[in-house]
């Protein structure tokens, strides 16, 4: 089933850098693992803002919290979940 | 280019019957078209609501007010409009 | 799976007397079959508002959105939906 | 008498990570006494986000924030409380 | 046990003059017996607006429903609903 | 004259215990002797909420404003205020 | 004592256009005797809305509102009310 | 012309006692320059609250934000600006 | 001087075609006079929304006031002004 | 394209004086450098603000972002984004 997550990010300016670097290369890293495993679809950037729009297909909510409260970024995010469901005048197969 | 547009769909429950289902089904017919010539590229139901989640995928700002501003019910919609781009971390060939 | 979903019913005041008290009455009958079916796990009043709270079990998102589209008085209704999945700290068994 | 509390919880990330893991620990511990003694009903977590949504059933709004300004992480949770009573279309006993 | 109840009245313009000073006479009358019966025990106007704060003193959340929703108003109010307890620094009896 | 007041306290997690604990000890004393002295004329905690609210007897907006900038928490709240007037349909001689 | 009163008038595109013009001409004249008598004490237009902000000087919070709640438009306005106090650090004698 | 101005002062409770007591020394004397200038028209306290009103007389917006943006406190302040214009019911003459 | 100035327009389902229609074209009209005139500087759509940002250049809040306050759509409008000054890091002549 | 900026910076009260005046004057540079390329085609102050209204014109989304992310201030800011398009009243050539 189908989720969508809108993530805003919030680093603290006083972070250190190299604590920042670290975490953004982990989250990156495990952000593409789950893309190439189906479960994180669509990843866009909200132009302007360091947020951004994801579609999430997992078997459950439960699977759902599972992957976005270990992601290594999720202590510094503001995070909105909308479910989502087939729509009746869809016409794309993948827009379960 | 790539827009997220949120549509919440306020009908007066005083609205006569047959508007209503005259209105919702050019607006099917005409997200349809839309979605074949590929300018719609996802459409979500939003469990529960009327409301949905679209992605479009035009050439301008322009083109999606012209597509927006001419669908049936868009005088019943509160619209939100969300500009994105690519996410550096995206994996996937269509998330342009 | 479990979803939260809270409902603030808006009746116009000016709606005929005879219509508000059918449809509030269809409302009643399809919550309590919901309820029977062991779809609508929950059902409880905010105190001194026309506003409820009430957990569904349903599998998958698209037969939520069923459900709660259908009700008599969804047109009147804003709607907030929260997905829910176990929490860790949890001893319920029936808290899935 | 029955009350919905939604609790979202706010950690600074900079808490030191033993810290944080102690008052964790002593939180469910403390959620797993109360809901054996029947004082909280009901613990679910929101799906993605470090919040929750509890049932309590309590004998006055007296216990209820005894219980609840009690709890280890209070100091790091934003609270929101509904008093709720039964709802006339439920059919559920323990909906009381 | 005490809530504080918060009710903003907005009555259309165009009821008839004489159906909202009926219902307006049929409120007063109503809130004098509830302060009588001593289930209302503070109303005050927040100056300048169709507003008040009241203090409602009710064996349980059913019964501060019972009340509210069959207030002749009560179709035409915002109500926001608080529950009170005793403050550990209140040196008042009657703040329970 | 009456004012509402509703004052939330955000103490923050790390200032020092004894200067928390002093803070509040001294809040209370004050708020008691205030009490006293007819001026802070209720007191009730939110159930489940670091908050209160409160109602003043002061002889002016500004008497008002001297009693709360001095409090010892003062720093460390949001502080909501109302003005309140008698309302026609109440019976309580203390309602004034 | 000194009330800033803060008025947005939202009159319905349909009311009949006597009706709008005889309310406008009544609430001017009231609002002109109330400055002529010493309460109304400012009243400026917001550049751009139907709104303004007023500075009342009354004897009461009871006076305010039997002001405000007889003007011709109030049943059309939305109003925020802020009481007001002496500033230390003003120079000007008529700000009280 | 005249603006309105409201300014929450937010001082960090960790901020030294000394520097904050002479940011206020520094603004209160900058204040009562610019008030005696003829530029700082109004300046009222909201009561029970770290705020104020205020009704700046200048040339220009551009003169408006230097007056601004250098007062000693303009750093721990949330700023709102209103232009505002003459009411056609004013009857005051220096309502401009 | 300059102001921006956000309006959205909501112009009721139910108001006759030909009325709208009418409205509209004495909007345009008027909107081209005043840009013709060097008054309404700059007038963008919002993508996908029936809404505009504007940039007024008049020599008063008053002038501004009297402008928008007589355009047709004005009584359908949500206006939100923004007073601008000069930012110290511009290059372009015209953004006084 | 367009789009219309609105940024509003919050540099913390303790960030080093130096520090602070550096990423200023880097900020300064880097935005003039882009209105000279005409990417940066107009800067506004908010009067009274610590925040500004900008309209780029850029090729796409991403183009936008690669800007705003790489503005020296980018982590002190909050990011409004409006996609923009023209106004089919509009009769300045520039509007586009």
């Amino acid at each position: 089933m189908l989720f969508q997550v809108e993530m805003d990010v919030r680093i603290p300016p006083d972070l250190p850098v190299e604590t920042a670097t670290a975490l953004k290369a982990s989250e990156r890293k495990r952000a593409q693992e789950l893309q190439r495993a189906g479960l994180w679809r669509h990843l866009w950037r909200h132009a302007g803002r360091y947020a951004n729009t994801s579609i999430f297909d997992v078997e459950s909510p439960q699977a759902l919290h599972d992957i976005l409260s270990e992601l290594p970024l999720f202590p510094y995010m503001d995070v909105k979940v909308t479910a989502l469901c087939r729509h009746p005048s869809s016409v794309h197969d993948d827009d379960r």
